[in-house]
């Protein structure tokens, strides 16, 4: 059952992350290969930077067919829908939060399956959850908008660290939905608020 | 035979990719510095990054000092001939065909020679293709060109998706020749025709 | 001792290439997480890459905390003293030539370990020398500065290629001094003329 869950979590959000990455391809005026390109580095690209860290190889997200035609699928959706698919960008940020909580909690499990230290097991963690929308965002052309934008990788950081305490004391595996749900839950309030990170005390 | 004019197609390739990479660089007043190292990243690029996601260390480009030489020849070349070099730059594109055709089919193959799944022995054949390419946008400050202009990564995807076709039944090594000439003959009739890849349809 | 010297040194220079990441992020109005993100990717990216293109998984600079620990420090000086530590800027750059000295020999010679070719070791040690400020550049949305700018890289050539030349002869430890010394010698002279890399004769 927990496995069916976290499955279904994993699957959707490589679906959203990719449609975000289709989504800014299709506001550049990317062609059908920007798309599809954008839609698999944001949706699979943080797993993958994971995985060759880790030395697994090749990386679950590119060696999963299932997880590639996820990601295109996702492409396909935006390549032929555009406009209906822009118009519920709301719902896709919420979805892009709940993607956000799953894998900055099942980065970080994953990474810690492999004999490292607890502080690499959290910053793999935030990589998996992050790392896809830095890659979109460098390869459209503009800074990546977790470095100066919302409140969006501190939620991450907070979930992935939560996620390495909880696994110094090897809790039962339900116990990891107390990281994710407080990732989204602060990820769903500062979106709400317009919180957004602090920035350098440059006149300080 | 065969063998010594595959090796000969993919060091003109990596020759032909990195005269690209460089010439980019001259465009952008990049020093020999910015010269040599788009050459590498643009004639070797695709090939390491192929070799990164299937665990291959060092990667064939980067371990083969040969390949390293090939690479800093053409950088060499646009440094002190760039005038003559660019000039002949109808000449240069379609020698980027045939390397664009070597590298989709000798990519794939590389791939399938690990147990991987066909989608990803196809995606990792396009990656060969066009990375370089990728990587050389990305690092000289525009987007990909393979993102948003004209026909170049579809005859690689048709290309790579055809050698996956034929390794399923298990051909003849003098059979990979038909993929190749598919990508070259599709990416030359499109450079002659000025045709470009479908974008999204924004107001469907 | 040689090993406590060397160690010094190590963690002195990815403390100051993490402020140089950290002061871009500064310039750039980034958050705290981007100013952390550009440490880490400063201090300890140039390695890391090295370690993945020989295979060694997690890459030390990922899997030591104390290294992560050195970058996160970078950036929080700069967060909290942006002011103090940006009028420095001098020192900095001073610092930042020790730093590419020291990584262009230990890159080197942690890629000499492993059975490569003596061109690739070289570049190895460019890469650590060099990587971590062309993803710092590339990420804050901006040309690299060592394909265009002053002699930064070239120094680092010379000291890695001077290093595979004193490994080829296999001799002591504390030869190694004398070609980062040469790196360190031609790069403070150059920043001091203002010495820059040729660029390519376009006008030949």
């Amino acid at each position: 059952m927990t496995d069916a869950v976290l499955a279904a979590l994993e699957f959707s959000g490589i679906f959203v992350f990719a449609m975000t990455g289709a989504l800014v391809g299709a506001r550049r005026d990317f062609d059908i290969i920007g798309l599809l390109a954008l839609a698999m580095l944001t949706g699979l690209g943080g797993g993958a930077i994971r995985d060759v860290l880790l030395g697994v190889a090749p990386p679950v997200n590119v060696a999963s067919w299932e997880r590639l035609l996820t990601a295109t699928l996702a492409a396909a959706l935006v390549f032929w829908q555009h406009d209906r698919v822009s118009r519920r960008e709301p719902v896709i940020m919420v979805l892009d939060a709940v993607g956000l909580a799953t894998f900055c909690v099942t980065g970080t499990i994953a990474a810690l399956q492999h004999d490292i230290a607890p502080a690499t097991g959290a910053l793999l963690g935030v990589i998996t959850a992050i790392g896809g929308g830095v890659v979109r965002d460098v390869l459209s052309g503009r800074t990546p908008v977790v470095f100066s934008g919302e409140l969006y990788a501190i939620p991450a950081v907070v979930g992935a660290t939560l996620t390495v305490a909880l696994q110094e004391f090897e809790p039962l595996g339900v116990l990891y939905v107390f990281p994710a749900l407080l990732c989204l839950g602060l990820r769903l309030v500062s979106m709400r608020r317009g919180w957004s990170a602090p920035g350098a005390r440059r006149r300080a």
